[in-house]
């Protein structure tokens, strides 16, 4: 390509509304145009390395026995109402009305259209398994639309969607697909992982969520460094602690600490670690009947946190929400920052934390303002509470599998396989003949992978004061020649016209900058840009018989010999 | 490609809601699959296809200096405010609030998104010209879906733009993309005619279309066989007869025509050559004040038709209605039938057809129930008329260009180019700085391929009996081998699977179908399918060293040494 017959927009400033650097460097370097509110315009540059991502993914999705086909963006609520998603996916399901006013979903995902292309078209376990996938544009409507293609509205999503006739199937589409997405992101040329991650009702290695590792990323992953453990924060068991409980050394007693309504206050009064602390938090579980609304209270360490999935799983606390200000006061006779399990007002259901459970002589709040206990012992003080898994891990907590112990680090997800089972099939009636003759549900697992949500994760891991640092294999250009004096000099011209040939001739993607840019400007475009490998063509290393080369993260050029430089580059992008 | 890992599912009946013969075999082929209404899931096999032809474009685009981005399908109210076709457009723009109830667009076109690109992208003059294009889904709510693709409401289009400083470098943009178009349709291997289009506005050559050539086709096309001539119905002229009027002979008569309402019947009563009659078509044309409405009454040869396009060019019929009977009785004293322009009861506009005006001693109606006037003569019997080029053309008519005469054909609308000017820039204040640093409004012009419609256009214009005809460049794949008993002999199989691998190798899209199908059900698959290259490997050509090559269109099949199958193969897809 080159680069005057391509259309290149750069911007010394990014618009005030991008927050993260990707957002900023892609608006800065001219690859999306905001149309509204998580709707971009793909720009030229922008759209080129999206085709690469595609490309690479359809390329294994293939592979891996993948079937593409293309299912339409606007897709009637009919199906969505069998599967009852009309009515759950709440505001998030763009919905439209068509002249006769029938009402439309824009697709978020096509869960409903797949399965009604298999209930008609699969007929017979001979056909099984079957992956069909399509990359398409999804639109969900987002509250709070932001960071330019990491959450936005309209997006561009491949989505596949395996059939079998059992779970053993299941399991091998599966895994079919965690390997294709395994090769996928390895060829991106990404640092990423995959987690295990929680999957509601299937249980199991049922769901893995893939992440671009990067320090700025939303999601916290969980890993063992010297095991395969790896979860995402959800889903990453806390064991519960390996020693049997202290015996109690200390009395109950009630201890002014006036003012100090959080533990790390608490405990600085007390001159006691955080760790030797317990703080409670109230939920309420609604009913029909408000008489039978309850009040649970969860126990954690001073130094936790509650994961409100794991919350969720408790027998009970389904459809759970934080309790206000009033049902504190009236169950527990204190405000929020003094409350604890003994002496509530009226009954709550206690669940402590693992580790609380573990606890001996611990800090709580006393029900009263201003008061703490300290000295706090299950089954003397108050009784053994039922006990569970409610905290998110933290770093150095021993690993699930028992090889080591976790660390955390910050991720992206950019892609999710699940084994979704017969929820679908079963609520479309989508089945199959067996050998017998009968019909079974189709067993069915979903595999997304956010195709332009890759742009701004890689470039949350690659960047530089300077800009995007593209991996090679999805750079929208491998290669940028970098005239000095393209008008001005006819050797200048002449050489790298024909390096342009050779390498285009090579079947190396290479954009020539004959635009006639002062150098610094052309450099300060093409490192914002982020193509991964320079060649700059001077009459001064001419005179030497060279060219001047440099990586995007080399801080030095190196001088290569022009009879080289053909040989030097191929080399440069198979390593 | 191996047929028992790709999905192909082909019907022996079309659904009965198919109408034409593209829709009935696109469904019969397992090409596509109805989702709603004009909505179809792009099956494998159909998929296949519109990735080629979508190949083929994206070629010939670049290749013609378009820069490819991709513009959202779902687009803000606002913009299409500016242009004012959120108004305009009625009923067939799908139209969307999200959760916030903002107004948003399903796009049907991307003028407005791309004209807010080039408002901020292109500042000056030196960045002219460019010419940005999309394939991108759409989405237009016609009334009456229906012909699969041919008229659906969700489909695939190329829509490109360009922006020039002036109409003489729009001139040269439209040239270069309706050279493209050539080389797109002619690539595709398909029949084609581009032909002079009505552009409304600007005029000149400032519009064409391209059209498929199909018997089934719902256009006629005009065109000169000896000449370059060729437009569609709505644009052709009609010339003004080359002789001078003839003299009167006859006398005004009025003469009983009982029952006799249509110029045909009228005719054959009097023994009178159709083209004697003159038949008149009565318009309104409204006003605020109901007491301003006019009548206006068109005359046109009995053997010729009304071409409304034309008529709504005639000064102050621009915003023209059919007459409803109630105002036919109230201006004629008369009902349909028995009108004309003799003694209307109140005063009426005339306007002859040109072939009309040049008429001496016609038959028209006599406003008179029953009754016609013979013998009626221009200046005589009543004024010389209002003359305007009002009827379609018809076979056999003097070609404009003065070079032939004219042929008619019918034909698929499957591209358009267009001179659209200014009137988007203007309204939406797109300007660039000129040498003078004056701004100025961007001259644009808009370029579609209606990609999904491609498919069912190829296959209206190739088809026989057994199904769909590919054209090898478009075709879902160029070879298919067929084994005869794949898993019986292994000589069959070892020697259809080695000509597989040289066919790919070599390049060759082929598909080998291993499913296992007996021969009758496997041939009648890839001839409704339209794979355009069969060979067909068994035991009993073996044993002389042959295969066995027959082409879709072929009645016979052909021996071919296996040795030469390979060159065989590739020399009829060079030729």
């Amino acid at each position: 390509m080159r680069a005057s017959r391509f259309f290149i927009s750069t911007l010394k400033e990014a618009p005030s509304d991008a927050e993260i650097v990707s957002h900023k460097l892609m608006m800065r370097a001219g690859m999306i145009k905001r149309l509204g509110a998580g709707i971009y315009t793909y720009m030229p540059m922008g759209l080129r390395v999206i085709r690469k991502v595609e490309a690479i993914v359809r390329e294994e999705m293939n592979r891996a026995g993948g079937i593409e086909l293309l299912m339409p963006v606007v897709q009637p609520a009919e199906l969505w109402q069998e599967t009852g998603r009309w009515n759950k996916m709440g505001a998030e399901l763009m919905r439209v009305k068509d002249r006769h006013g029938r009402d439309f979903a824009i697709q978020p995902t096509s869960e409903e259209v797949v399965t009604d292309v298999a209930r008609t078209e699969l007929r017979s376990y001979k056909q099984l398994p079957v992956n069909f996938y399509h990359i398409q544009t999804k639109f969900r409507d987002e509250r709070r639309p932001r960071f330019g293609l990491m959450r936005g509205r309209e997006f561009t999503m491949k989505d596949a969607y395996s059939f079998d006739r059992d779970m053993d199937g299941l399991r091998k589409s599966y895994q079919a697909m965690y390997d294709a997405y395994v090769r996928i992101f390895t060829r991106f040329g990404l640092e990423f992982r995959a987690v295990a991650a929680d999957n509601g009702a299937i249980g199991g290695s049922g769901s893995h969520e893939f992440h671009v590792i990067a320090a700025t990323g939303e999601d916290a992953l969980v890993y063992c460094p010297t095991s395969d453990y790896a979860a995402n924060m959800e889903a990453a068991e806390a064991l519960p602690v390996d020693s049997a409980r202290a015996a109690a050394r200390e009395e109950l007693k009630k201890t002014p600490t006036p003012g100090k309504s959080k533990c790390e206050a608490v405990a600085e009064l007390l001159g006691l670690p955080l760790s030797r602390t317990v703080k409670s938090i109230v939920l309420a579980v609604d009913n029909e009947d408000p008489a039978k609304k309850e009040i649970w209270l969860l126990l954690l360490r001073g130094d936790h946190e509650l994961n409100e999935v794991k919350a969720s799983k408790i027998p009970g606390l389904g459809t759970y929400r934080f309790a206000n200000e009033g049902e504190i006061v009236e169950w527990f006779g204190t405000t929020p920052g003094y409350l604890g399990p003994i002496g509530t007002k009226k009954p709550v259901k206690v669940v402590a934390d693992r580790t609380v459970a573990n606890m001996a002589d611990f800090v709580c709040g006393a029900n009263d303002v201003d008061f703490h206990y300290t000295g706090a012992n299950w089954g003397r003080d108050l009784p053994e509470p039922q006990v569970a898994d409610i905290r998110n891990v933290v770093e150095g907590d021993a690993s699930p599998d028992g090889k080591g112990v976790l660390a955390i680090q910050r991720g992206i997800e950019v892609g999710h396989v699940f084994q979704l089972g017969t929820t679908y099939s079963e609520s479309m009636k989508a089945t199959y003949l067996d050998e017998a003759g009968k019909p079974q549900p189709l067993v069915m697992g979903c595999y997304g992978i956010g195709v332009t949500r890759i742009l701004g994760a890689a470039i949350e891991q690659n960047f530089d004061e300077r800009g995007i640092i593209w991996p090679t294999a999805i750079a929208p250009f491998q290669v940028v020649l970098c005239p000095m004096g393209y008008d001005r000099s006819e050797a200048v011209k002449a050489e790298i016209d024909k390096l342009y040939a050779q390498l285009s001739e090579a079947g190396v993607d290479v954009v020539l900058d004959d635009r006639g840019e002062r150098p610094g400007a052309m450099f300060a475009d093409w490192e914002l840009i982020g193509v991964p490998h320079r060649i700059v063509v001077g009459d001064r290393g001419l005179k030497d018989g060279n060219v001047e080369y440099q990586g995007r993260r080399d801080t030095e050029a190196t001088q290569v010999p022009l009879a080289d430089a053909l040989a030097f580059i191929k080399g440069k992008l198979a390593s």
